[in-house]
């Protein structure tokens, strides 16, 4: 084994980007939400595709309005109304008006409605304005909303709901949208039991099984969870294989002791044509972390630590499978950090990217971040916190009162697994 | 009609919160991510359950390496190895040392583990421990991560992984959580028409049952679309009768034009036990809001414009779902809210609160948020916003480099509708 220098966050996230996302499928509309787009979706026709009223009121020629006020209203001869969804047949001609509805058709001849607020029936055909509009006022073009031949929703971006609309809008009723990788996860260790059994003193549950499955639910990714493993080499080793045929990636966890680590090394270095890309992370926690490349496929070993496990996939798991996914947009926004003042002083050793547990607490206008500290190995602090604070490695500490920014831990409010 | 008051912001959000929380059911674990949980969940046992060490080392009695350093080393005598999952057989006894893997259970006799990067061996039985310990040091105790009877995780939490980690290492493999309340979703107006039509001037395609569907899911609520109805009294009260039995709330969108309001309104008058609670809010847009209660069962008339009926969604219908759904603690966490500076000015009316389109560009450590106008009808404003902005009604407007909040508008990354 050649000597492995741990890398640092950034160096391990642009090795995490070097994957290529997972190809395409096709769904109907009404499952696309939440789905990322593979291809540009373009506007196949002008919409709205006539011109449309904003208001209720009347069309009008908006010259016939200019001047018009509460003391000298305009006079005008209603000569019909539009119904809703129809073709009006009048054409409105100068000191005409024609009633219309919200979303109704602008008849031929007027280029603006003025608003039934500024608008007094005289008698049945009688109508006084009492105040001027300008040319298309209230209108909205045929082309107003999009043009035919524009890009309306663009690749790459996971579909929110008013993305969804627009499609429907355009009568869009199947979509290319990439597949949802699939993410085979191993359980390591000879102590861990399944979540049915009574674990007798030295034992404990397969906590991780359960924490990597909904952390790949949230990311829009599907777990298969492959089950336990023994701390066997050729069981690990044909465990691994069957993930490697079975998934897109292959998350082992479970290697936080020497033993199991040097195990998945192990099992890495006898499946051929499997390279070593990181050998530890300069992180806390979360520093006995692998990463291997078999062809195009990733392959993780996580701590066995749940919390320790935790922490990678906020950081580096979640966008290794934004980039699976093909979600490019992801990480331009904002979502899920939260500005808020450190409550305390927190020291850091350095040489680390501290990442450290926090509960958020409104304070009036203001998000306080209050670390939870306790032992590494607990689960408890995890339950208790609201997102994680990063601590660079070029910092020794930060101050109490001194603005941070948390990475929000978020639930999925959609679909169980 | 009674006359009505149109009621601002907060007085809907507090008629909202009068809903009650709809009924439970049991899920597996493994279906429960996202789900709110309906129970406390007390712990049933201590957790891990027995005393475990967090790093690799040796377990020995801690006051044996007292004083020990790198020129003065602790000599002591190995006698054994503790395996994973195993109860040791030894019990550590003074001047002896027990190797131990990271998980392990510490050894009776022991009351602390020494770093392995602090021990060197002399020979096969003979330890050089080079730092003291503390007593307890590296030990998690039986109880340190929940004591028996401790809640572990709150009713009204929605569950995050590692909430459902946490009981997976209770093994709890089922539990109780809120259904997912049922929504149904009425779109009404002559001119909608089914998405896989053609519309014909004048027309428009289906959209709000898409946005609105897809706004359900991305609440953790079940759509339930019942279709397309005419601006007609007889078949939108049937299809409003249909919704009361059929769902836990009625969203009728369409009502922008003061017909199709008026049109709902009736329908509320002819359904017997149906109360107004709210004609119009003091929003921008969104006015024309309508909220009735039958019994327990809230039924919104929502207005016709997609961008108008979005806003009311994310300022209302989102907190409402969270209610329904017993989601707890939705809005005591900051989630979904960014900082950030605003690009221009914004002038507002005053007497109603403007949610206004925004775009959020980084700056360097900065967000920005950019407005985007556009005519109120108009869907494209809303696919190239990231989010919304408040600007209040005792406000007359926010100013160039102000720092504001803004709601994210978030997609769900887990299953589809």
């Amino acid at each position: 084994m050649v000597f492995f220098k741990v890398k640092t966050t950034e160096e391990v996230l642009e090795l995490v980007h070097g994957f290529q996302p997972v190809g395409e499928e096709i769904v109907s509309l009404d499952r696309a939400f939440g789905r990322v787009l593979s291809k540009d979706i373009v506007s196949p026709e002008d919409l709205p595709g006539f011109p449309r009223t904003s208001v209720d009121g009347y069309a009008i020629k908006a010259k016939d309005s200019f001047g018009a006020t509460e003391s000298l209203p305009a006079l005008l001869e209603i000569v019909g109304e539009v119904g809703m969804g129809q073709v009006a047949a009048m054409t409105v001609a100068a000191g005409q008006a024609v009633r219309i509805s919200t979303g109704g058709m602008v008849p031929r001849g007027a280029d603006g409605v003025v608003m039934v607020e500024y608008c007094h029936l005289m008698d049945q055909t009688t109508l006084e304005v009492t105040r001027a509009i300008s040319p298309q006022e209230n209108v909205i073009q045929p082309d107003d909303d999009f043009k035919k031949g524009a890009v309306v929703v663009q690749k790459g971006r996971r579909l929110r709901s008013q993305d969804v609309g627009v499609l429907a809008g355009f009568g869009v009723t199947e979509l290319p949208v990439h597949r949802k990788p699939t993410v085979a996860i191993i359980s390591t260790g000879d102590e861990v039991i399944p979540i049915h059994e009574k674990p007798k003193p030295g034992q404990v549950r397969d906590i991780n099984t359960y924490t990597l499955s909904a952390f790949c639910v949230q990311q829009g990714a599907e777990p298969v969870a492959l089950g336990l493993c023994r701390d066997d080499l050729e069981q690990l080793r044909n465990m691994m294989l069957k993930g490697l045929e079975s998934a897109d990636t292959v998350w082992i966890s479970g290697g936080s002791s020497v033993g199991t680590r040097d195990l998945t090394l192990k099992v890495f270095e006898s499946i051929q044509g499997t390279e070593l890309l990181v050998h530890g992370i300069s992180i806390s926690p979360g520093k006995p972390t692998l990463l291997a490349r078999k062809g195009e496929t990733a392959i993780f070993g996580l701590p066995g630590h749940t919390a320790s496990a935790m922490v990678v996939a906020e950081v580096f798991l979640a966008p290794f499978l934004a980039r699976l996914g093909g979600d490019t947009l992801l990480h331009e926004k904002a979502q899920n950090k939260v500005a808020a003042k450190l409550s305390r002083n927190i020291e850091s050793a350095g040489g680390r990217d501290d990442f450290i547990r926090v509960k958020l607490i409104r304070e009036g206008a203001q998000w306080i971040a209050e670390p939870i500290f306790g032992k590494s190995g607990l689960i408890s602090t995890l339950v208790e916190a609201d997102g994680l604070l990063r601590i660079d490695r070029n910092t020794e500490g930060l101050y109490q009162g001194q603005e941070v920014e948390v990475m929000v831990f978020t639930p999925v409010k959609g679909e169980s697994v």
